[in-house]
């Protein structure tokens, strides 16, 4: 017989998961909707053509690509700003601009698997394209916050710098730069110095000091000011002049938001990136945006609880006593259904009632009716709460009102 | 330069068109969670060897497979029920049964494409699972019923059959008898005759009348009984012995929904199936479930006008007049979204009032709000109804509970 086995990197999400991944996915939307940022869908399959030589050779490396039953070479979604790109050049004249919008689908990679590293994940981007104003560059660091808090986290810092400030450093100097938060300054010292940018130790210090003591540029402080204005807590952001994040990609902003008692990395990350909308448009098209890292989001969750209580939406379990009372169950069931009341019917009808209250357990659903032939008898039903096990008697008039 | 093109048989969904994809699904997730099914998701990929084999030939040909970097043979989901028995055996002491899930992700088949059909289309799936009882089969009923209301249809039939009316007959004759709603009476007799079932058409029309003319089965009652104690109206669902659908897979009941002024097929069907699930599990385990067919309930609602006309979920555009009227456009922005009231904020301080008008028309943005500087004087706003094109002023303080 087959093992029922999924692949390394892929997982299955049972109830209880699946609906914290709901919640999580309906508070973003609900915030990027609340900011005027519109949902886009794009094709799981694309041409290779379409997606490859964007990513880098890694991205080459760990895109998922094969030739269909057309001979086609085709690739699995790899992110979601190639197809960013793609749509907007393809509707330019139906999408208007500025096109505000986000898109949460899964994407697939071959990475190596390992702790909070998946192969397929789903990505939560947001974009702005086709304005260039700092004040988009504001809008989007403010919806990323507002989803953050939104989610429950209320101690948090979003990180910020603009790639001007790299304007006159080396592309090696910058990547051992960006290790400042990870590493230390002393490891940072020590890499410079056996990377051939700093002669002596001296030397090294004093070019991180120099880009550490940089002034934020013109636009970053004209995006603080919109900042405040839109809302943002002013101790929330601060100026960073050694973040340096996907140095390849972006064009001004950077940012990433930090969880504070959380340790894994940043849950979001973006910018601008005016350089990369346009390569299908055969144009520049500015951009800016962010994506969150959703496992690291459902991770920093669970760890800090901010997850509901309340997220089985099933209220009540209707409980089946025998066939011949089953017409009674299927009454009140509908009665409560009617009442927009998540009703569930235990569908075996010869089920120990012990047995019945264990399910009803087990599936976090947190009320019970029972009926049995007293309570027909009496048009009555019991209310078991099975958190805290009290029991109570009630009409079977008043029973949606008990419930609601 | 790249052609931004899309392979054939997938789609982009742009914001307005996703919005009615969203509708739907939130619509049936709702439905089917007052009923007390559970969310369930699986993986995209899946090993090709617990996929393959068990949709027959035509499935193995219209699978997308291929072999992954570590030469793994994989397969993208066909469908969601041989996933869902793959996870019922992975994890049966967890899920507990009966075990209720639905399930709405895409699924991939190299189809030959058609109007209506495509290679990359949402599954959505409701099944009750370790439940042999009557009660299951009616609830499935029930529940696809309501979903159905839920999404606007009022004018539907249910068409209900139990395999076990074919249970003396060939299964060269069901599949003829089948096609009596799709191409007649005389084309049916005519089949039955070419295809050798019957030698004369005498023999064939009565072949045809008795198997048109068998009883509901006991089984079948017991549903109707059932059924209408759920609330469902009797009209809405028939007795119809001349349903085949899927022969080799269903065990007992087997259902259909047909809207009444859409032509183009049912647009959900499902039944009992009690030798699927239980294949990772090595022994037989009862399930009952139905999907509805996506693009043709979307096209369905399209054609019958039931999509509510607010789908837009901005509400209002801020203008921005002048870069030095722009903090006030912020501030009142912050207000609006404090106010739950989803606002956008134009992004690009120079363009022409006329340009930001057109644009909330494009993106269907109910109203607008303009900033002037007579405006900031007197701590005032303009509104303007794009719909009804009336404008009015009201004070700052007033804004939001002109716009709730």
């Amino acid at each position: 017989m087959m093992k029922p086995q999924t692949l390394k990197g892929f997982r299955d999400f049972l109830p209880k998961e699946a609906r914290k991944r709901q919640y999580v996915v309906d508070t973003l939307k609900q915030v990027f909707e609340s900011y005027g940022f519109e949902p886009l869908e794009t094709p799981a399959l694309e041409y290779e053509e379409v997606l490859l030589g964007k990513y880098g050779e890694e991205g080459d490396k760990l895109m998922y690509r094969f030739v269909d039953n057309g001979k086609r070479r085709v690739a699995l979604r790899y992110d979601q700003t190639v197809p960013l790109a793609r749509v907007v050049s393809k509707y330019t004249s139906i999408l208007g601009m500025p096109f505000k919008r986000y898109q949460i689908q899964p994407v697939w990679r071959a990475e190596n698997t390992q702790k909070g590293r998946f192969r397929e994940f789903l990505q939560c981007d947001a974009d702005i394209v086709g304005s260039s104003s700092p004040l988009s560059d504001a809008e989007t660091i403010a919806v990323a916050a507002k989803a953050i808090e939104k989610l429950g986290f209320t101690k948090y810092k979003i990180i910020i710098n603009d790639r001007a400030v790299f304007a006159d450093i080396s592309k090696k100097t910058i990547t051992i730069i960006d290790k400042l938060k990870k590493i230390g300054r002393e490891k940072v010292i020590e890499e410079l110095l056996s990377k051939g940018v700093a002669k002596t130790p001296d030397e090294a210090a004093s070019i991180l000091s120099s880009i550490d003591g940089k002034k934020p540029t013109e636009r970053i402080n004209e995006i603080f000011s919109s900042l405040e204005k839109l809302g943002v807590e002013p101790q929330k952001y601060e100026f960073s002049p050694t973040l340096a994040r996907g140095l390849d990609y972006y064009t001004g902003l950077i940012f990433e938001i930090e969880i504070d008692d959380y340790t894994a990395g940043s849950v979001c990350g973006g910018g601008r990136y005016d350089k990369l909308i346009g390569m299908f448009a055969g144009r520049d098209i500015p951009a800016v945006g962010f994506a969150f890292g959703f496992d690291r989001l459902m991770e920093a969750m669970d760890e800090l609880q901010l997850f509901p209580d309340d997220l089985q939406t099933t209220k009540v379990l209707v409980t089946v006593f025998s066939p011949e009372l089953l017409e009674k169950t299927l009454e009140i069931s509908s009665q409560l259904r009617s009442n927009n009341i998540n009703t569930e019917i235990y569908l075996n009808e010869n089920a120990s009632l012990e047995k019945q209250l264990k399910y009803a357990d087990q599936k976090g659903i947190p009320y019970v009716v029972i009926i049995g032939s007293e309570e027909v008898k009496n048009n009555t039903v019991t209310i078991k709460n099975l958190k805290t096990r009290e029991q109570k008697q009630v009409t079977v008039e008043k029973l949606p009102s008990e419930l609601i």
